[in-house]
């Protein structure tokens, strides 16, 4: 099967389709016209088989997971999802893996108001490259160096629940239903936090996403921000699943260090901290307070009731080389 | 060595800053003004080691190609290239390879005031996609539905040189100096055709980059506008040097059907033929006019010295499953 079938049969057709694309799959680019008075966010995230998923992933999932990292990065900066473009590289033709992907690529685009406008597809190891462009009101972008000392630190959702889920898929713990099934739909189906990012550009200082871990994906605020932070690790939010999964120690370090939950971590200013509950009331995301911003450029104090904690030694991964 | 570090290190410096580029590198997103009154052209290709591009080929000519064939589809379509996103897969840190890999990418981006935004590295086998942006002023887009019965055919360049290279990198022919260093630095370090793509908005209708071979690409524009085609292939233009390494008949079948030459194929109707001359005048690059289109959708007349020419059964490779 030619490469121009395969994108038109799966890819082309059935995606959302927005007022804005005048040229979308088929040609040398694809064209859109811009919103006035708006500034463009673009981001690219690459996710490998047996590095970014499980080899046996459900193609629905891996679909969801590209598609997802890709808007949580938009959402991290308080953009507004637009288009996407995919890149699928795959070591052979498998029609069922690829309608399955497909499906799985325009659920979550439909629900988000995004359109599939090109990209190329490729015989290689099973691997996809998405970049994603949204919209941001000049200003408003929301940058790891904004956070300020007295700043203070929220998460939204709960964490952990994907690292756990991956554990559980890797048959590195067992698990019971119905905690199984809320974990492992975690790290399969991440929810990536549009609404709330947009939300947040009047209200937060800096933001990220947690992809690496919240103690690592913090790092990169402070390092940006030249900050230090004081972490209440019994404030961090766990969810009900992942406290009976895993009782409240591993639960703490899981939170702290596992990746791939996409829950934003931001900083608020005392002066907007009153906005911040106004701010997110319609967008059914309830953010936690975890800590503060200090002027300590680098040292991060982690508490547990008001005592020293201890950090686990794996503070969030990286891909290495 | 991290992820961050090796993106910081390689690729955050040296390149060409874009004053409409307000974050680059290192947030979650980049963030990027908008030129008023334009539309945005946007296209991702990916290349993959020993698929797109020989395993030994030198980092400098792998970096060159991946941004050249972007690059040349924002050609194609008439706009002029503004910002790219690389995302990067190595089997194993090399920082020699890289260091060569990003003073190609510099070099290149450098030259079309082109700024690297952002983009991935990942550990997986040796392959990158890059996603490339442009401007274009509406209406101006050169679509491949847009040729018309009696439209003329041309091509920029010459064709088939680098089909003509890489047979001699893989061994497949011998060649002497100098034919075999122009031929193979055709294969190697391919020109987007970037100024002839923004001087051909007002005077060509249809157009595409032969990347896939010349009956290939025009097949591409003849199915998307419903027509057929003439091509004289006495008039197909080849380079001195592949002239003298292949001989006429050879020359002929590769400017045919070997990819990867990232000329310009367009269509300019009678009308605007007699200004095809002044829109190239200040781009230095020569259009060759090989044929016409025809109202016999599908069907592609080739003639030898106006006498029918039968094709060679390979017409252009598509990246197959």
């Amino acid at each position: 099967m030619k490469e121009f079938d395969l994108i038109g049969r799966y890819f082309a057709n059935g995606g959302y389709q927005r007022k804005d694309v005048l040229v979308g799959i088929g040609d040398d680019c694809a064209i859109t016209t811009l919103a006035e008075n708006q500034q463009l966010a673009i981001t690219t995230d690459t996710l490998v088989a047996g590095v970014h998923f499980l080899r046996d992933a459900p193609a629905r999932s891996v679909a969801h997971k590209a598609v997802a990292v890709n808007l949580s990065d938009l959402a991290a900066m308080g953009a507004e999802p637009a288009w996407i473009s995919l890149s699928l590289s795959m070591p052979q033709m498998d029609e069922v893996w690829l309608a399955e992907f497909a499906e799985g690529l325009h659920e979550l685009t439909q629900y988000y108001s995004v359109q599939l406008i090109g990209g190329d597809t490729v015989t290689g190891p099973l691997a996809m490259t998405i970049t994603a462009q949204g919209f941001i009101p000049p200003g408003s972008e929301l940058k790891r160096s904004a956070a300020r000392p007295g700043d203070w630190i929220y998460v939204t959702g709960t964490l952990g629940d994907a690292g756990a889920g991956l554990a559980i898929l890797k048959g590195e713990v067992e698990a019971q239903s119905p905690e199984r099934d809320i974990l492992v739909n975690r790290h399969l189906y991440p929810t990536p936090r549009v609404a709330a990012g947009t939300a947040l550009r009047r209200t937060a200082n800096a933001c990220i996403d947690i992809s690496d871990g919240m103690l690592a994906d913090l790092g990169h605020i402070l390092k940006a921000s030249g900050c230090g932070a004081t972490v209440h690790v019994d404030r961090l939010p766990i969810s009900r699943a992942l406290y009976q999964h895993a009782g409240a120690k591993q639960a703490y370090e899981l939170a702290l260090t596992s990746g791939d939950d996409y829950e934003l971590l931001f900083t608020v200013s005392e002066e907007q901290r009153g906005n911040l509950e106004t701010s997110l009331a319609s967008t059914n995301v309830k953010a936690t307070c975890i800590g503060q911003v200090t002027g300590q450029t680098g040292k991060v104090d982690l508490k547990l009731y008001d005592e020293p904690y201890q950090p686990p030694e794996k503070t969030g991964y990286q891909h290495e080389f």
